[in-house]
């Protein structure tokens, strides 16, 4: 942490702030310039209040050096983090496509999808069952009964579930019928459920909120992960921007932004970044391309009757065609999308 | 609700969605341009899935016409919700200065603040209790104690308390020690929480979020409307833009078109929409002069030794500046801020 | 400047960082963290590439501590800029309401206008005679001619004018008519016409781009101030964000962070800034309560005729009243709006 | 276009609407809904000022229905617009590598990258000889000087050459050196200079403006075509968000989007968009695998002395790498980049 002096700053300011750093048995080091005086405080301040610094007579301004975040930091753990869920391995070298409905309507829809998605050559299972909707009279999911028929699908097909929890108290009902607790866009602030789900340690997908920045996303991830539970995957889903063209703005830079920053996993979701299937596939193989460990991918066999989400989904046979494209992208870049299991 | 046909749409095309209108239970009107043909979709589309339209072969895009949001529109309700809270009026010609602390920190610094609070001029206290702070290794708040502190200061000053809650689980505690539920901007879409404020039918103050439309600001409201609960106050409180002078963007403009579009209560929080005490003062001015019904400021009487948000933080003398120049300009703009209660 | 090196950075890496501090004719100050070496740079750092030493090994990051500009900075000149234009003070107590129509559309629209304009209030006439417009079928004012009509407005009414200058080869002609030369939103960035202006030391109104930082607002306006060209008017017009309900943004806090850091007058642009005639009052009047030196506001006797901008022209008794509110606001801040000219 | 009418609309109001389409030469729509009329009016109304209509009693709004832009669109031209520069062909299969430094400096350093960036495999030569910059005290570019030094580059090398042009009265002299005039992002609304490069008939690289929507870009682009030039090359090159991790965010959507949009050929430059080498390469892959049909890559031999943006120069031989990938990944998707000439 650096304090900048204001230039009209006296000799007894800068006395005074150093005074305080070492109450707070930290080292003040000091830096004199023509114009100003810069003091650099030396030891842990993770737990310092800065403002109170800002607020002495003479200073300027304070300017943090190390992250606010410690356990996500490349810096603690150097290695990618390379965990499986339920036989399928992600943060290592192979890809992991994730596809599937947004909500879960019925066992028809459910059961003709998960299966479609295996055949198409995905390697995980996604639907909702709980849904944030921007409206109180939109569909808000099934509920329980949602979950259960993930739980069928998942017998069925062998695919790992991943699937939403938006609230504290779900989060047992959750964890009973899936693999991997999805925290939305909209939940990724909601320090009560990061919480529940640090606690629960079962792996999350965390979602990157809208208008989150990444070092925000990080503080979000290490909520859950100073609870103990590391197994956390990172998920860009495209930001809030001026521009409508598109539902959001996929931050593809986000990407390898991460991959530097933090050993988690980090993942794309191109039908929310984009909000249009016809961009869903050049999107997500620039994901791929960009250095993402997998892909989140919405998917409906009737997009055309999709109580939600239905413009963003792509049919089974265009996801068999992008799992294809992908697979000989990974190639390029040495890495791998294993064969449908 | 228009649909507006590709240019290459085939008469086949809009038969069939026109068909689909009908089978619907709506009435289709066409509308043949040079380019394009149009259809207007006459009913309550309500529970339509407009997605459902969009994938229509030849259908190019949809505009809804109707706002999504009901009980908060003026249209729905045309006069100002006016209701009292603990005996403080809100909404009306009156206008309300809500302040005291970022976080609750001790027994002495919430009375002292509560005192200094009233004798400054304002109608009713904040503080918080539960804190959602960005870093897991930041202050939390006191909980429980802090609400016990809130209402003892609240018996010592008469000034109604506004209090954060910050999941479903603790709206009945929270409840039974605040005159007023607040949400916080970052569950502004915490649906779990809005639909526990909307049964609890106490008060409740919803913070914009900082990515949050103004559509959809008034959809969150809409979600605690739709539960019976009518007394929501809305808050502006800065916007995430590109610029980094300032904490958030205040998003000024929000006050009249809010004004404009719903008869709820509007306040602006201009301590988090600056985030510097210094510009605290001129953009409270700001938000009466554009109409806002109330203010709500972060006041502490030592900011420099505060747990949170102390470069925001007001001291007492400044809040007493402050009340004195809203109580003219108040005036200038037909309005009155009532005496120190 | 600080340089921030990398927590693996070696001491030959610091070494040479500091060699080439010195080889610059700087001295550098050594500051060893926990974590990390921090090196302050001291001296005139103003034509220092600080790019080549981020590229150096064992370099983390640079941070800039002084500001980038100078001469439009309060530290360079501490005093409010105040200066005349044709009888009419900026930048002092007094304010000043510049108005008139978007664009000059023919001589009894121009003189009609002006006239009603002096009438309601205003000290000073603005009107385009060259419009930049988002389309090329768009109409793109009179030239010329128009500037002839914008002189004789003056002539009639005694109220000086204020124009938009778009390319530099123009700067000659719109200098011989106009009082004030207008550097539009979208060429705040566009210094061959920001070097013609300051070369010319006409009184220049700069408006802020759309998504310009206040910092580089600042820079823009050193580019005129570098020729030596000391009168400078800022215009804040709103910035682009995420939010649609409004055709900008209004940066309602830029003008205390503005007030703040320069000298130079800060005027606000409530027309563009919300789009739609309706707001122009309420945020006219927000403007001056955060302490603008003035307004500039478009008008028009007949919007519904106007060839550009008639959704956000004002009506001159519209004009008349926000002229009566802002005489009140003024006295309650401490300021003066003058009489009629 | 849509007239939507407010629900207090009367009658009267209705009539009045239909009169003066009908007035304008179009015809007029009426439908009827629950709550609403909507006004559908037929016929050529590119000419048609919007806005009068906006202003007539009843009138709640205005929806478009027709792009504003015409010959920029795939609706007009249907093909990609394939043309050749001094024998590189753009927007066809292949795709084109245009790379180089971001200032000449000197004659050693624009030939040494000029040879270097050949023997990487690009397809055309970059270099800037005016340099817009944020601040008026850093390197402003070599002028005439440069382009000199870019036409004998040219000489030694066979690569065609794209330089930035940022007057119009400077139109003339860019032309006789360069093979391409870039307008750079500031400059994306400085109409005069489109409308200079316009009429100077030679083939343009438009770099879209940091806050400009895909719709003002074609906008922008549509002033040039309307002058006759048809050689246009879109550049996406980043845009301004709140997210500060990287130096603009890379609007990878953008590609897809404009190129279902419009039949011009779209080329992403990786340097801009992200600020810094180390994400230059997988943002440039993603910007192919999404589409593109090309990039603009800055380069340095020895970034760590460039006079600008030495931080986001790539070296020669991280360039070949980069070429690599890019021919590998092209295959994949259908495309090919040429060999070096």
């Amino acid at each position: 942490m650096m304090i900048i002096m204001a230039t009209e700053a006296s000799t007894e300011d800068v006395a005074s702030v150093i005074a305080r750093i070492e109450a707070e048995g930290l080292k003040a080091h000091l830096s004199q310039g023509a114009e100003r005086t810069v003091i650099g405080v030396v030891g842990d301040i993770r737990w310092v209040n800065r403002e109170q610094f800002l607020l002495m007579p003479g200073v300027n301004s304070i300017i943090p050096i190390s992250r606010p975040y410690k356990i996500s930091s490349r810096e603690f753990i150097p290695n990618d983090s390379v965990f499986p869920i339920d036989g399928v391995t992600i943060g290592g070298p192979e890809l992991v496509i994730i596809a599937g409905p947004c909500s879960v309507e019925d066992r028809g829809q459910m059961l003709e999808t998960a299966h479609a998605v295996r055949e198409a050559g995905a390697q995980a299972l996604r639907g909702g069952a709980y849904k944030p909707r921007t409206s109180p009279y939109a569909f808000q999911g099934l509920g329980e009964e949602g979950l259960e028929l993930l739980a069928e699908a998942r017998e069925a097909t062998g695919l790992p579930v991943v699937t939403e929890v938006m609230s504290p108290d779900l989060v047992p009902t959750v964890a009973k019928y899936a693999d991997v607790l999805q925290i939305g866009a909209r939940n990724m602030q909601n320090f009560a459920l990061l919480n529940a789900v640090g606690e629960s340690q079962h792996p999350v997908l965390l979602k990157r909120g809208q208008s989150a920045t990444i070092e925000e996303f990080l503080m979000a991830a290490e909520y859950v992960l100073s609870h103990g539970n590391r197994r956390v995957i990172l998920c860009e889903r495209g930001i809030r921007t001026f521009e409508t063209a598109t539902r959001n703005t996929t931050d593809i830079n986000a990407i390898p932004v991460l991959k530097k920053l933090t050993h988690l996993p980090v993942i794309l979701d191109p039908s929310h970044s984009t909000g249009s299937w016809e961009y869903v596939a050049p999107i997500a193989r620039a994901g791929i391309a960009a250095g993402a460990d997998g892909l989140i991918i919405e998917v409906h066999c009737h997009p055309e009757k999709a109580l939600s989400d239905g413009a963003q989904s792509l049919k089974p046979e265009r996801l068999a065609e992008l799992v294809r494209q992908t697979r000989l992208l990974a190639e390029v870049i040495g890495r791998r999308l294993p064969e449908a299991r």
